[in-house]
């Protein structure tokens, strides 16, 4: 008997990336579909890929009901607007169902901050305080009682990934950080825009948001409270790749003394994750081919010209979002964290 | 001294093409962009590839304005949408501009079939019946004095030039005629939809229109005129390409008889274009590459398994668009016919 | 306790996809990778995407050694070489280790066809005769019990399953097929080679084996023999598109009589395919993206124009190789026949 | 009547482009086609496209004769590899035929270092001391009379076009500067190579040669040399895109001080380019789009976060390559310096 869980807002890329992942889960079971659209899609005709991948008294996207939702799953994936997750997220757990938000809306602990890169009010400071930060294997100790926890974004799930364990072993200026990232379009959502036209894309290689994206103020808070560095600064430059999907991020640092080398790196990096089964610690550098469709990432250090480059690599959809959403229900349920991530 | 002409509706895939063949043509320079956009976009910031390359004094879209048009241009290539088109030719000849029109508007000779493919009435019956159909290998002597060309529709420029010579001849089964065609995105246009977001375009291939496109009724009537076989029929599957550019048709038909052969039919596609520049005729059939970004079209044939097979390939937005459109206005200009377009 | 099996040949895109596909499945494991390179590499090293997902007493490749694999596996993959297969298949039969052949060295009945079509001697009569033809859908009851199953060519198998249906109905005549398929770059395999440069094969398409290919021989067999159609004969043209994977056949024959339209095409589809996981019949024509990484074929028919339209999609690293090899190997070994498949 | 040219090696790629700019240029045309393949091709079997677009008494591929190519043409492009070129250079030199050199062979001006980077003797220490590096927009003087000129690596001359302005003007710290850069594959040639294979490539995303790259003594060199900082040191990591061409890098330094913004960087690149009608300033990022199948640099630098970043985009086998190669000819044989490149 499969855990039932709700997967609001499906109709977008971490949705299908979701529901493709619980298709295979042994312990979790979509239960509830639920959507803003009205009348709801069939998710199967919305991408036909899922034919016959979904229960049919499930396939159909209900509204977004919170009583019931709250009869029907004991955990709701919320892969809406951030808006709609500060209206929806409160009603949920009141009904007493466990929320993963994998929109910005409990991410950043300053309501200030939120309101500063986003745009608009945070509106629930309440569940805001209590929500855990899901970076699954810096946190999982937290995510295991969290009625409310934020999924990282996919940008800084990489960089948070790639930079832990060198500012936590000291090893790196925490105030030189470069961040050059690039992103599958995917990442960028399913709304069809100028830029994201196929006969744009292809071919094309841009960078954007310098020094302003909203993933920024985030990576700092991140490597600020897990890193236990306040001081840490970093400049964050995204480009846009054209490939449907994988982040790679390239991070320039100044090694702490002239003695840190190579070696000392790596060692920060394996003693942080000799462990764990989802981030692997790779001789030479990554490839987004690496990665792509897997819950991994893959991380590699060196120090060259007397600057440390640390390369990682993850799936925006899948550690950056999907994946590492259902990693974090797994740790909230009890059940094995790499159920249905193999 | 360039021939002035003008670009209306520039601000499309056909009209960015159009513009970088007249920033190389040597007889005839871009003297007027117009646009239906208000305020009219500089051409440069629309597309930065341009900066530089469109005269200052030119290089602002302008309302389309008839006298203007009249007074800046000898001739006039609109690449607008087909309503926009039936309003603006008839004003233009009016004015004495020679007009090429690369939309729909004047392709169909029969206006009741126009108005069946396409959805709204033809209201310029009086220009319909004087335009000329600008294939130009086929029609030049009657374009050469056109006050109005309606330049072909891409899908339909390769499947002519493939299957011309072949009817011609007699060489195929007019009413056998299988026509699977491949396009790349740009044919379908700059605006962003769903279909065409890079996501779900890049590692897709798929069928669109089957039986049922509107470049169906243009392709039956040229085998008809041209080929000489009133009773020419197709079946035209056109497929969505993953690249940004290129038509390839592959074109089944049955040989007149057994003794047909690859040797007969490669002769009557020789006999029609031994003296084509822009017409190639192939030992090996040709793939998209070795035509795009050219004004060529590529095209062999052969008899297999009781089949005639022909494969032709163009660039969708060269020959089939922007650069017929460039060729037919040499003619009409009195220009070398190849000029701008090597 | 899994089912040990062997994977031969595991350094190639088939291999890696059979690879990727055991470390999810819950009755099977790998047990014994098998190259003929020496020294034989980690696969993780191959493929850095295995890393942590391949038992590290499997992960280095060994030598083809029967013995050896007669003690480790139950059943093995041939992902080798069409003559390496009829070199292995004898020996690890004759060691009681089943085998499902991904190669074509079993699949054509007729010696004398297969040595006309691949070059090369068939020198394992004896085995040949023995052989299940595994199209799994079609001939699961046979596959049951067979030591051997030659595991279907991409091509072949979406052709088959789009078409047989048709034929044995009696809906359209057997000797007008014509099959225009397009297949991603991966079905050529691994070996790097001038026409599968990324820079040869962006953005290019092209026709190639037009009439002749391989898999040509394959078709017909089977439209005959499943079928049951002794005359059937075919006009096979595949193309290569610039995708990664997939298969989309668009398929072309007459009906039958004037009374068979698209109602009686589909009703033919879903007789066949109604209790079938596997086999979408579609009420719109398929794409690639709806099929890709699954093991799933989606297929739809239409009449237009007077022509049979029919469009067939799979996967051609999935159903169209290990997926359905391994949907075979589940069949022989008595496990569910979906397990490790959704 | 054209000037005879030269092309040596015009297999490759870059020799491809080069052929395509000079069946455009109003005053060069290729007058001997020189390969060390035996027999030697026509080049129009050898890439379809340049079909009828090819002199037929120049098409097939010659031997590299040094008198015929004495006899046949004024100036050769040599885009053969770097040995070869050290072998013919000094030979054509001799008979009084003037050299573009697309190798590196005559970039280093220290052969020392040139062997450290290439890994073999530079054996001719007479003409690299001659030799002018045909950076055009910074050494055109030099490059008029010269008989040699070393044509720019790709990645250097994105570099240079970006950092040379910033660097005379010192606005940014010269032992800061960071260079990332990402690369189309045309880049990397056209032997077939694994990890150049479609399928390996496409939807892939990864860095290279991290602070290793043979281009990195080409940049500081520049840097040194027309940048007149002694002390230039750079960090340079490339990175290969899923494109068929294109370079883009986005370069990081230290400004000089905390009074030096956005508007003095752009200051400093305006005052260098303002003339030029190759490279542009931008008001914004460029990306590939813009630049692609253009000779033209797009270039746009600011101050976010404390730090200077630069963007600069160029069409490596154009303004990387061929192009640049082109406007170097124009000028050595006082052409207008930018015919053929519009």
């Amino acid at each position: 008997m499969r855990i039932p869980v709700a997967v609001l807002g499906p109709t977008g890329y971490t949705g299908l990336e979701l529901l493709e992942i619980l298709s295979r889960h042994p312990g979790m079971e979509a239960a509830y579909l639920g959507s803003a659209r009205s009348p709801g899609p069939r998710i199967d005709e919305e991408f036909p890929r899922l034919i016959g991948r979904t229960a049919e008294d499930v396939v159909r996207c209900m509204p977004i009901d919170h009583d019931a939702i709250g009869r029907a799953a004991r955990l709701a994936f919320l892969c809406l607007p951030h808006e709609a997750c500060l209206t929806h997220a409160p009603e949920l757990l009141r009904r007493g169902v466990r929320v993963v938000d994998l929109s910005a809306a409990y991410r950043l602990a300053d309501a200030g901050a939120y309101e500063l890169a986003y745009g608009h009010r945070h509106t629930d400071a309440g569940n805001l305080r209590g929500a855990v930060y899901g970076l699954t294997e810096w946190t999982r100790d937290r995510v295991r009682g969290a009625a409310l926890v934020a999924n990282p974004g996919c940008y800084p799930t990489a960089a948070a990934i790639a930079l832990l364990p060198l500012l936590r072993a000291g090893v790196i200026r925490e105030s030189t950080i470069i961040i050059d990232a690039a992103s599958g379009v995917s990442g960028a959502g399913r709304e069809p825009k100028p830029h994201l036209h196929f006969v744009e894309t292809a071919g094309n290689y841009s960078a954007y948001g310098i020094g302003t994206h909203r993933h920024q103020p985030e990576i700092e808070q991140t490597l600020r409270t897990l890193g236990a560095r306040p001081a840490a600064r970093t400049l964050f430059v995204p480009h846009l790749l054209p490939v449907e999907r994988g982040i790679l991020e390239t991070i320039y640092a100044e090694p702490v003394d002239a003695r840190t080398d190579t070696a000392r790196l790596q060692e920060a990096l394996n003693e942080s994750y000799a462990r764990e089964r989802f981030v692997c610690v790779r001789e030479h550098a990554p490839s987004l081919r690496d990665v792509v469709r897997t819950n991994r990432a893959h991380v590699n250090a060196r120090v060259v010209a007397g600057r440390a480059v640390v390369v990682a690599a993850i799936d925006n959809l899948v550690k950056g979002a999907a994946g590492q959403a259902v990693q974090n229900a797994n740790v909230m349920l009890g059940l094995d964290e790499h159920a249905g991530l193999e």
